[in-house]
């Protein structure tokens, strides 16, 4: 087995699931798996492109599930990329490639690691393979598998797409998502106005202010009633694998930061985000008016074991007062496996032999994503990621997408590893 | 002569300004002026429309300065029109025309009172005229052509463009106006990021929202220091003759008004209106992210004697903290006739006289206009604007523009009158 050649032949494949492309890719793998004596098929679902179900079944207690996407983002801007985007290539110990990041990579890496165990003899936990074509077009028809092959897909763990290193290079593991409620608040009066009339007329901009810092101080502590009342606040214990200086935030969002526990603060704090707000003229210079309409999208990031309705519920009684029309944009619930789960000490004991060095683990990712949903169908509350193949540089979803060489073997090493432990 | 003849001759006339017209109709004027011995020539200075410049010399110690405008607002959308604007029609009473209500209508009927009263040897106040071409496209080389005829229009009064009817018809006499602070703030940081850096990020639209905040309370009170140091509160007699139902002032905003001082407030208090605000995502949906960039635009609407120049630097210095970028776009001095001087009181006493009822007399406009500029260049102090023949459904600047017939005549009887008590 040549690993990197047959990775390569694998980038090769345009899988663009945004441009309707991905069974080649997919056929690619269930070979490959078959070839190397995985039980494998492909499932055709509710989804264009098919999933590939694979088992290895080696009589252990436990089963652990590996969840990975074959598609790709699309390469536009293609004038961007220094190489072809599907012709993998190695430059300074770096393979360029679309998707050896995202998640091409890390499928091969754990897949040819689990082969290696098998050839050798030392797998000793039940193995199942879930590798999905939508993930770059936001997962549409997961919620629908998942319930119709819960069954089928049964573990004790998930090991989810992959996590490679952290921004100080230590190996990352990630225990959760943040959930979300995205609501849209809009306020309307009969007709815009001169703003002559601003001593008697209602200003729906105005109203919008006052609503506004009625949710949150300017410090980010969210006022609704009983917001903070289910968070799960960190323990020492998950406090302890967040220790990664606040300068690499500081480069990621291009501020500076005065909060030591800014790593901390990002991932357990739940929030009260505006990301977009309107009101009247917004055109070049002025207009003196009174705008007939205002309206703010607002996210508010949930942390375990926060519940978007019931935060939903506190939000309309709360701000009833103000008389807005709300809008539910969004719901995601949040998720963590705990520090002390099997899932989350075998990865860091094996990340710690690995790379010689303590991993970060984020509790939960700043980000959202549907783990919750996971968890919920499979009847299962150990949901894990890490063992990937990426770093802070590697360009996911943008142009130049790339991994170093070493970081692929050290994925390998790593996946073999971690199941030696678990 | 006949009134209403010479009237529709005039408004047959295009004379819209922002299309370059003007010219055909300053000289109908000028030509109508000295056919009924009235000395009156065109000015040809900085504006592409001449002034046209009139007086009436009775050896009288006192001279009243008329201004009026012959230009028009463009008629579109035409189709919207019942009648052809340039078609002078009567229908029920009313002339519909372009113009006709702002503001050659109440040009014709002063200066048709002012041609009877010379024929009738009763006019024992000096007469000059200044008729500008335009006051439609904002009068932008007005403030030049004050300073360099400052003697010639030397004046002890002005009587404005004309002011009909009040809401609740009663004569509508105004004397002053508004000031203006309009100013845009700025708030930017170095890229757009990902919403799930909110526990950590600066965000520019909730810095704004803190900002406007600390700017207005709930009520309107405006929270710069040292606002409201000059603000000159209305006296009793000022407020007498603002005896308007708020049921007018609903209307006319379609808005329920609680306050039972609503046109005492709109026409005293100072504002700061919030004109238009912008952040981060205004499409359809959801989008989560964190703006690089936020802006407001704000309007102080200022009252007599407060300073444009004062309020921006107490502005300035109170929002420091805040780190804004200000950008100012605009700048008019508040101005006020005192309700006691000899012009106000003779139009007051002439209004009562020739409608039978007490006036509306606003001390200042709710809005904003030149008349600061015109009392410095002309270094006098009464300025007031009444004797018009428009009413609340003039529909001035918009579709089938009309006047009532009889508030012609009215507009005529008190014009003679004014000029018979002054």
């Amino acid at each position: 087995m040549d690993y990197l050649q047959d990775l390569f032949e694998f980038l090769k494949i345009d899988t663009t699931s945004a441009k309707g492309k991905g069974e080649e890719g997919a056929k690619f793998i269930v070979d490959y798996m078959k070839n190397h004596g995985i039980e494998a098929e492909l499932i055709r679902h509710k989804a264009r492109n098919p999933y590939i179900y694979g088992e290895i079944n080696v009589g252990a207690k436990k089963t652990l599930l590996i969840y990975n996407h074959y598609d790709v983002q699309p390469v536009e801007p293609l004038d961007k990329w220094n190489t072809d985007p599907f012709t993998p290539t190695i430059k300074e110990g770096k393979i360029f490639a679309r998707g050896v990041g995202d998640d091409k990579g890390t499928l091969m890496a754990r897949l040819q690691a689990i082969i290696e165990l098998m050839k050798e003899g030392k797998l000793h936990v039940n193995i199942k393979f879930l590798y999905e074509g939508e993930e770059e077009i936001g997962s549409p028809n997961m919620e629908e598998f998942l319930k119709d092959y819960s069954e089928k897909l049964k573990a004790d763990y998930v090991l989810w797409e992959g996590s490679g290193k952290a921004p100080n290079n230590a190996p990352q593991i990630v225990l959760g998502v943040k959930g979300l409620l995205y609501v849209e608040l809009r306020k309307r009066t009969s007709k815009d106005l001169h703003s002559m009339y601003a001593p008697i007329a209602q200003n729906p901009a105005w109203d919008l202010v006052y609503l506004l810092r009625s949710l949150r101080t300017e410090d980010g502590k969210v006022l609704v009633p009983h917001f903070y009342d289910k968070v799960k606040w960190l323990s020492e214990e998950e406090k302890k694998y967040l220790n990664i200086d606040k300068k690499y935030l500081e480069d990621a969002i291009g501020q500076n930061i005065k909060d030591m526990d800014a790593m901390i603060k990002l991932v357990s704090n739940p929030t009260c985000n505006i990301d977009g707000i309107y009101a009247g003229y917004t055109g070049e210079g002025s207009k003196t008016v009174i705008s007939s309409y205002s309206f703010v999208k607002i996210d508010f990031r949930l942390v375990p074991d926060q519940d978007p309705d019931e935060i939903l519920r506190y939000l309309e009684e709360y701000i009833s007062p103000y008389n807005v029309e709300l809008i539910v944009h969004g719901k995601v619930r949040p998720y963590r496996t705990s520090i002390n789960s099997e899932i989350a000490r075998a990865l860091i004991v094996s990340a710690k032999n690995v790379y010689g060095q303590d991993p970060i683990v984020l509790p939960n990712s700043p980000g959202t994503g549907p783990m919750e949903m996971i968890a919920r169908y499979l009847k299962l509350n150990q949901i894990a990621d890490g063992i990937g193949v990426d770093y802070y540089g590697s360009n996911i979803h943008s142009f130049n997408e790339n991994i170093y060489v070493d970081d692929y073997y050290k994925a390998m090493s790593w996946m073999k590893e971690f199941l030696r432990v678990i």
